[in-house]
């Protein structure tokens, strides 16, 4: 699981900060998770390719983190891209980009397909290639959703920490046993696949902005590996956080303790803090494993 | 006249390079000229504040020269923008925009006027505060404008060049000079107005993007200080120029010499060329008085 973050900050564009966007790469799927303005310039600097997105989740119809859509799908035309790509979003995305496609006579190269949410529950939107996606409802000032992204392998993997690991399998043989399969010699002599392999490891990310201090979601996101949550401000500016429909450093902290998350990830910080430093030492004292979200940061889990 | 390059690559984002958008200060007006994606990023790099801008122009719908507008647009309302703002553009822009507003809720906290333009012809659409701006029908793929401003001064100016200009005026003598007026003396005495001030200087600029070599615009540009005309390719791709509807550096050139314009600015490049000294080499072997823009760079006439 790699999780690249394009842009982490709220509300407008910087001179030195982009807007909400990031790439997770989970199994042999890649999404596109929120496209505010500039996502695309920013993925040219990490050189992710376009034609590798396989999939692009938009969570809520503020400029922040819709406004450059339009650009990526654009570029992605012009590059020749010829996979079909499919955007979970709220109603309305498709028409406000069909209708650009539209009046500016754009003609993709390639076959775009809208997944409408518009649920007030949790659904699960996708469910293949191992991975299963679930939307979370939020509590924003418009229709917003986060994102469960949940990879259970099928594969099974060698154990290393069998005994028999220095048996020293031939690739075919190694293929197999991942399959499930047992080991046969030739000899007749059989060693069942369960003594030598164990489960591949679930990997699961949660990603949720924006959002005010939100409990309901705790039993969702319960033991994921890798919570991303907004921290629009500090406790300082509750009252703001609360106005806004947005979430304090703490609140994101307190939410990660009770689900019992492997490790929180904070961003969408408000344009009023020049240092994320206080946003980091607010949320550690609720919970350790706190991480700042930083334009063009690569996490690898 | 002062222009701010924000961006003037073609096509799509680079990771060093904006698409299409200039700020021209002219007069008392500043006009927004195509908005890329990402050019409010490069407006606040330059500090050029969001409210400064008085209208907008757009010449056509490519995403490469508008994708950035709906982002401008919502942060003026975030920065408190009050003053109405005017978009000259395209037929079908304003519904883009309008239907954005719509789904997404945004309430703007200033007054977006749009003047769409949708006529074959050369028109004047605008004429007040001694700015004068015309549109120039341009040959692309789509319906294109450039766009004339020009700029005649009401006040005259105090002669530097005038033996009595070392009469030291009071400044309410020369608020009375620069309003057309004559001096007058408490002992009678009159200077005429003409003895002693000049007409304010005339200022144009002509904006030609998109467009393949188009001649007939030679006309409506005569004589024009500054011409910035794309100039995509080089001669060596002047049949992937003409497939395109783009220009190369030598057709610019040829369009700024007929013109007798003063000084020649190119722009719009294609990403193939790494550096742009070939564009300028190919424009200067026909007119020497050529510059070349440059994102964030800043021209002062």
């Amino acid at each position: 699981m790699r999780l690249t973050i394009l842009g982490c900050n709220s509300s407008t564009p910087r001179a030195d900060g982009f807007t909400t966007s990031q790439v997770l790469e989970l199994g042999s799927k890649i999404f596109l998770i929120d496209c505010g303005e500039g996502a695309q310039i920013q993925m040219k600097k990490v050189r992710i390719k376009f034609r590798s997105i396989d999939y692009i989740l938009i969570s809520h119809l503020h400029g922040d983190h819709y406004h450059g859509l339009i650009g990526f799908l654009t570029s992605s035309s012009h590059f020749g891209r010829t996979t079909p790509l499919t955007i979970f979003g709220p109603r309305g995305l498709k028409e406000i980009i069909q209708l650009q496609i539209n009046i500016t006579k754009l003609s993709l190269s390639y076959q775009l397909n809208f997944v409408e949410l518009y649920k007030d529950e949790s659904e699960v939107i996708f469910n293949q290639s191992n991975i299963k996606l679930s939307t979370i409802p939020l509590n924003h000032r418009i229709y917003t959703n986060g994102f469960l992204i949940e990879f259970t392998p099928s594969n099974r993997v060698i154990d290393a920490e069998n005994p028999r690991r220095g048996l020293n399998f031939q690739s075919c043989e190694a293929e197999q046993l991942k399959a499930g399969r047992d080991l046969k010699f030739n000899t007749g002599k059989t060693i069942p696949n369960q003594a030598l392999t164990k489960p591949g490891s679930y990997h699961s990310y949660a990603y949720c902005s924006d959002t005010a201090y939100k409990p309901h979601i705790i039993s969702m996101i319960k033991g994921v590996d890798v919570l991303y949550h907004e921290a629009t401000f500090l406790e300082s500016e509750r009252k703001k956080a609360e106005q806004t429909f947005h979430s304090t450093a703490r609140e994101a902290a307190l939410i990660a303790k009770r689900a019992g998350v492997k490790t929180l990830i904070l961003g969408h910080y408000s344009a009023r803090y020049k240092t994320k430093k206080d946003h980091l030492k607010e949320a550690k004292t609720v919970f350790q494993s706190t991480e700042l979200a930083e334009d063009l940061r690569v996490f690898q889990f």
